[in-house]
Parts: structure tokens; C-alpha cells; sequence
């Protein structure tokens, strides 16, 4: 961060260092992070200077100035951001996915004939080599009984009180410090200039909202993720609660992203930014649009600072955020801009003294 | 309209006799709703004194007074609105199922071999009390057929051509001016007061938002509505499009409407407005949460002026947005309020000039 931006840097610590240790809940005050969007409006500090940059400037400019031929009225200006990948790290393992792993003794010990039942005895072994080997159905099973069977109250308070206490191998820091400053920094810049910015992502809609308000100063309402079904009831006293099932609603993946927006939006995004082929119809629905459009690439090729993989450029495969050659080849004929992360990013996380 | 608010009339006829004649988009600016909100702030002027009004009164004050032990941040403030009946005349018959109606010569026209295949032979015949006899059944029927199958752009299109046209038959006007404008300065005095509102409707989430904005000031995505799946393709020269299906995603009425909150909120609102049945799970929904909660249920007593019908209170029964004494009863035990269009309100309409 630079010198010259003192005020960002306390209200970025406190906003990830400071509140990430603290306990929370889904509907937490977003005063701090209105206070820190204000003061923040127009720093892209993070960013080294390049063609990136350049383009969510003209982008900004082009769509906010009163003058402009491609002007858009602030209530029409909606942008969207995939998570995993393109807010925070999803290499090796997708951060949900390790929650629910996490949750298969609790769900075992609620329900002791699923110990010796796969794949929750795998999962229970602790073999980690086994655990990778997984099949994508296996996962499904356990995601749907660690997700599901609960109170909606229940689940957020299960998992707001993983993210206070888990920390990725690697960096030794909760999942919600390895978001990446620079996109952070962009959501800010647009919500500065009018844009409402939404999380659109692969992952469990309520997963994410536990954190969105808290992380990134984006409100519940306006998480798309994959979503369930809950079945309203009554308790014994004649409360209501919602009760989440495992019954799929929407797969905000792939065909779904644009889907999921159309649900739960109603707007075509001016912006859209993702990180992998999962992401590939949420950015062609995004340019579909007239007037200015800015659709971004996140491209990890930074092994040192983060990971590098893709396929995309020869980076290497990966199981997550697979970035392949030919989404790569549209971006470059539709002049889609990739950023990468390596060239474009000073810093990759807020706790990252190196920049 | 009482004469001490002339820039509120002036404003009104803008946004809802002048604007209604012209042709409208689904995204339109909200920049002349978003004035008048800020003028009408404060105003309940069409509102007889009485316990309904002060409940409104009441409850803004203790959830937005700093020094309430109520208060409630303003990002938490969500109010939600059932349409039909509550925001709009419902009786006798919902406007989109005359949409859906109306809309058959067309889709016949389109595909002559439903020409001689109930239910569309008997809606083609304009026998009205024959129709008048059709069977939920056939009127699923007729709904899945009329609003699927189409682009959600060319839905947009047909719906605002509709809805510019058409008019109610007792009133003689589009049915967009038969809103309560009672409830309109509820929306806008909640908004002032820094509430969120959204409307949470049985009726077509899709349908609801080709007006909801130019109508209500209640953008495209605070419309929470029956939705049905939509399916990402592409045009031949590889444009992306979303086409409706007839996949029912979320049925938004009775205990749909708490799940569909949950969906598309993900909060529990503070305030719930309805007039039937199909409202009590979000009323008892919104009621669950602590501090100051509103719930009030609009009934319509007023033969005159609109229709009265219920059962409640022994009004005549009726086929839509049935208020069972029931639920009166439930009201009453939980101390909701219930608003008498004939006593609480001192006009109706906007343009309506008896008050």
C-alpha cells in the first residue's frame, strides 16, 4: 500500500485483521465498511499501473460521467463477482469444502450408524490421501448432509463459528484474511462511483453470506450462490423456523451464473468479473449488454506470492477454477481483459507488507 | 391529497398518470420515484388518524431512534409487501391472469393446432362465464403456456405493451393507477426512514418487475415473486439469451413466501404488509424476530370506494386473497394490525378526489 493512503490501510485493518477474530453473525452492522468504502472511493492502490487497471478506469469513467455517451443511471449499475478464485484462494481446496469435511464428526456423532458408511468413514480416518481421492459423488454426500437438516440460524452459527477458527495450511490465517486487496480495492472504487456489487458463485449462497457483509461490504441480498430449498415449519411452541433441504434450487455454475442472476437480479451486469470457465457465461451474458461493458479474468500465474495453474498459457491443471486455453482465446477475441496476477497485482493479500 | 402537499400531487401524477401512458422498460431509471421519496418522506396523508396509522408511526420511530432500545441499523431494515390486494386492486380477478388471457390469440397464433385444445378453445370463445368456470387446472395451464417459452426480453416487451394498453373494467384505467395510495406513502415514508422495501408476491416474479420500478420505486431485484427456472443459450450469430421455462423454481405464496425471503433476503424483514392467507407465514415469519416487528394485513371493507370481501368479519367470500376469520383471529391473539380500507383510509386511489 502506498504512503500516501494512510486512512485505507487503518480501515483495512480493521476490517480483516481486527474483525476476523472476532465473533460475528450474518447480519453484522456494515458501518465500518460503509465508513471504509467512502474513504476509499477512488484508490486502486494495489494495482500496478497497465492495461488492467486502465480498463476499470475508462470503464468507471465511460459509465459514470453525466457527459458520456455510455453513461448508465446509477440504479442500473450492477456488477458481479465470482469468490472462489477471483475474491480469495480456492487452491488447493475450496474453503466450503473443507468446512464440511470439518463438520463430518459432529454430523457423525448425531447420527452414529453414518461411522462405518462411506464416505463419511474415509472422511472420519483422517487419511488424507484417501479424502483427496474422493469422487465428486462422495462430495455431494457429504456437502449435502453437513449442509443440510438444519435450521438456517443453526447452520450460521455452525459456520460463523468455523470461520473464526480455521486457518489455511499454507498462510497459518482464517480463509476470510486471503481475500485478494486488489479486488477488494475494485469493489470499493465501484461502490464508490454508484455500482451495487454482488457476489455470483459456485458456492452455498448461505455459506458465503455468513461472510460477505463482514469481508467483502457485500449484504446477504446481494449473494447469488448455489442455493437450496428451505421447508418452513413450526416449532413446538409455535415459532416458525426454516429448515434447509437437499433440494437443489439453483447450481449457480457455469449456464446457471447468468440463470442465478436473472433470478435473483433481474439486471444484466455492466461488470462481471470471474476467474475461471465456470464463470465463462456470466461474463458472455455480461458483454452481451450494450453501451460499456468490462468483463475480467482473474489469471494465476503467481506461484510464489499465491499459486500458479490453469491450463490457460501452460500454467498447470488444477482440480479448482480450471482456466483453460480456449476461455482464454474468447477473452482475447472479445477483449476481455485478464489480469494477472503476478504482473498486475502489487500486493496479493492486506497482510502482504512486501508491495 | 390534502392541499398542504402539492409537490407530492405533482410528483404523483408524474410517476403515475403521466408515466404510465409512455412506453416503459423493465430497467428504467428510478430517478423520479427516487425524488419524489425524498419529498413524501415523512407523509401519511392519505391516512386517517387512528390506531393503524400510529402502529406505522410507532414502529418507524422505535427501530430508527439512535437512542431506541429498538433501534435497528439501517442495513437490517427490511420491510416486505405482498402485491395483489395489498399494493393493487386484486378483485375480481388477478391483473396477470387477464394478462394471461389476453395473451392466447397470440400464442394460438403462433401455434394453430391449440386452437380446437381446451383450455385455450374456451378462452378463445370469449364466453366470459364459461371461462369464469375454468379449473385451476386449466388455468396452470394457461399460465405455464402464455409466460414461458419466450426470451425474458421479449416477455419484458409483451408484458409493458399489456400493461399499457389494457385496462380495468370498472375503472376504466390501466391497471397500474388502481394502487392504494395509502400504501405507496407507506413504501415511500418506510424508504425514507431508510428501509429497504420489496415486494413478495405469488404473482410472476418476472411480470411484477416490468412495473414494480416505475410503479412502486422497488427495483427489479427487491421483487421477490413465483419464478420459474429460465435456460442459457445462444442465438445463432452466438449471442447469449435467457429463455423462460416452465420450471417452477419457487411457488412464492403462504410458506413459500418465508422460503422465498430466505432465497432472495436473506434476512428476516421488520415489517410485513398483506390482506390474506397466503400472507400469514410471512407475517409469522417477520413476527419471530425480536425488537420491533410490524405486521398488518389490509382488509377490504369497502364496497364503495373498492370491493369488500373476505370471510373475515363476515364479509362475502371471494376467489382471491381470501381473509379467513381465522386469520383475523390470529391477528387479533398477536396483536397485528388490521387496516380498514374504510375507515383508515381517507382515499383509495390517487385519483381519486373525494378525500
Amino acid at each position: 500500500m502506498s504512503s500516501d493512503f494512510p486512512l485505507s490501510k487503518i480501515n483495512r485493518r480493521v476490517l480483516i485483521s481486527g474483525m476476523a477474530l472476532l465473533p460475528v453473525v450474518s447480519g453484522m452492522p456494515l458501518t465500518g465498511i460503509a465508513q471504509a468504502q467512502t474513504t476509499l472511493g477512488g484508490s486502486l492502490a494495489s494495482w500496478n499501473d497497465g492495461a488492467a487497471k486502465q480498463a476499470i478506469i475508462d470503464f468507471v469513467k465511460a459509465t459514470t460521467d453525466q457527459g458520456s455517451p455510455k453513461f448508465v443511471p446509477p440504479e442500473e449499475r450492477i456488477a458481479t463477482f465470482d469468490q472462489d478464485g477471483t475474491l480469495w484462494v480456492e487452491h488447493p481446496i475450496y474453503s466450503q469444502v473443507v468446512y464440511c469435511l470439518d463438520r463430518v464428526p459432529a454430523v457423525v456423532e448425531k447420527d452414529p450408524k453414518l461411522k462405518n458408511v462411506e464416505p463419511f468413514k474415509t472422511v472420519l480416518s483422517g487419511n488424507r490421501e484417501a479424502i483427496a481421492k474422493l469422487s465428486l459423488h462422495d462430495l455431494e454426500k457429504i456437502l449435502a448432509t453437513t449442509l443440510t437438516g438444519m435450521s438456517v440460524e443453526e447452520f450460521t452459527a455452525e459456520a460463523t463459528k468455523w470461520l473464526a477458527a480455521a486457518k489455511d495450511p499454507r498462510w497459518k490465517r482464517p480463509y476470510t484474511d486471503l481475500i485478494y486487496q486488489p479486488m477488494l480495492e475494485v469493489m470499493q472504487y465501484l461502490r464508490g462511483n454508484g455500482f451495487k456489487t454482488y457476489i455470483v458463485t459456485g458456492g452455498g449462497q448461505d455459506f458465503v453470506r455468513v461472510h460477505s457483509g463482514r469481508v467483502y461490504g457485500v449484504p446477504p441480498e446481494q449473494v447469488v450462490g448455489t442455493a437450496g430449498g428451505t421447508k418452513f415449519g413450526y416449532h413446538k411452541d409455535g415459532q416458525p423456523f426454516l429448515t434447509k433441504e437437499p433440494r437443489l434450487l439453483l447450481n449457480d455454475d457455469k449456464a446457471g451464473k447468468p440463470e442465478g442472476i436473472h433470478l435473483m437480479i433481474g439486471r444484466r451486469p455492466y461488470a462481471a468479473f470471474g476467474n475461471s470457465d465456470g464463470d465463462r457465461q456470466m461474463l458472455e451474458y455480461t458483454g452481451a449488454g450494450d453501451g460499456a461493458r468490462l468483463m475480467m479474468l482473474v489469471m494465476h500465474d503467481d506461484a510464489k506470492r499465491e499459486y500458479a495453474y490453469g491450463p490457460a498459457q501452460g500454467l498447470p491443471a488444477s482440480k479448482v477454477g480450471t482456466f483453460t486455453q480456449a476461455l482464454y482465446d474468447e477473452a482475447k477475441k472479445k477483449s476481455w481483459t485478464v489480469i494477472s496476477m503476478k504482473n498486475d497485482w502489487k500486493r496479493i493479500f492486506a497482510f502482504d507488507q512486501t508491495a
